[in-house]
């Protein structure tokens, strides 16, 4: 089955891919890798999530915010490459996770995206990444994520 | 045109290179890419720059900054690849920000970056992005900038 | 000589690759590229390290844990390759130290896992690495790695 027939069929409608803030690119290809920008999560009644981790959000809201994260990840890929249907495999996601000092649960925020990168793309979803606690993210946002992915020719 | 001639239009005058600090290369190229280790920005009289945004440093001084770790990534690029005419593309940056967990502008100070590439190298220094707010940088550095650029063959 | 007879020669003995957290893989690869997750320093007496630097470690506790935490790095690239003698270079490293905002010596820290590559590995060990201080890592990790390395043909 295609990745965009998939992704329907899982009701995921993706948004339009946000904008980059300033002067760069949402992604750049060079061979068959895409390197794709930091994004964050999506506004919520158009306000834009907020808060740190182990303070004003939960691993829960984490979780969420992660996918919402991801989603735009996929908008982007969709964006440059014309279909989710020529990414190869998802080869890496680095999450950055606004965090009080305390916080350790970071890879159960990180499985928000990855959970959804590993449902639309199935085996070739399945990624290497790393995470981390970061003091402040953009605009406040608790999560930012960035990845690469392997186009096929 | 090229860019080793446009940056002697634009008046930059890159320093040389600075040293890695220990058992490691400022860069690494494999096939295509040549990948390029953490730089901060150069000393003023002689003094590196060290403190935080959001406290010692206002978002313009970071800018300022970011543009000067940027000017070290290009003195090492061109140290690497002979002429920085060998770039195809720039194909990713990442910032690290020494910030205060308050600190919500990381993006005006990577612009500092951003746009000296895009200065320099034109389309062609359009790149992915991501930047985040570290809790302490190395020697109390404000910025350190890491990145991957595309080598022609 | 070869590098896995090497490492028998260091007397090194690399403990099995520690298991993914989650719904990713250890490790990816993409053409000649290894794109290796995050790894934390092994267990000591069954616990695993836990605390930042710059105030329940030392430098030298760190050096130790990077070096830790290169050996699971290490440890999966075997796994994922059948043999270290697969690696045609070391490319990239970045260090996420879990460290207090005054925390200046990450990059005596890192040293722990350049140092071991460069043993291992010799010249094809040298990589480019960047390191920072994160305000918070999984579990409360003093030290996580990332890593890409260059798989010969």
């Amino acid at each position: 089955m295609s990745i965009e027939q998939r992704i329907r069929d899982l009701g995921i409608d993706l948004p339009p891919a946000t904008a980059p803030w300033a002067n760069y690119a949402n992604a750049v290809r060079t061979g068959d890798l895409l390197f794709i920008s930091g994004k964050g999560p999506t506004p919520v009644n158009e306000r834009p999530p907020k808060g740190r981790l182990g303070a004003e959000f939960s691993v829960e809201d984490g979780y969420r915010l992660a996918r919402s994260a991801g989603l735009d990840l996929l908008a982007v890929i969709r964006t440059e490459l014309g279909s989710l249907d020529r990414v190869a495999k998802v080869v890496e996601i680095q999450g950055f996770v606004n965090a009080t000092p305390e916080f350790e649960e970071h890879p159960q925020v990180l499985d928000g995206c990855s959970d959804l990168l590993v449902e639309v793309f199935g085996d070739r979803g399945i990624h290497a990444r790393s995470v981390f606690g970061a003091t402040s993210l953009r605009a406040g946002f608790p999560v930012i994520l960035k990845g690469v992915v392997e186009v096929s020719a």
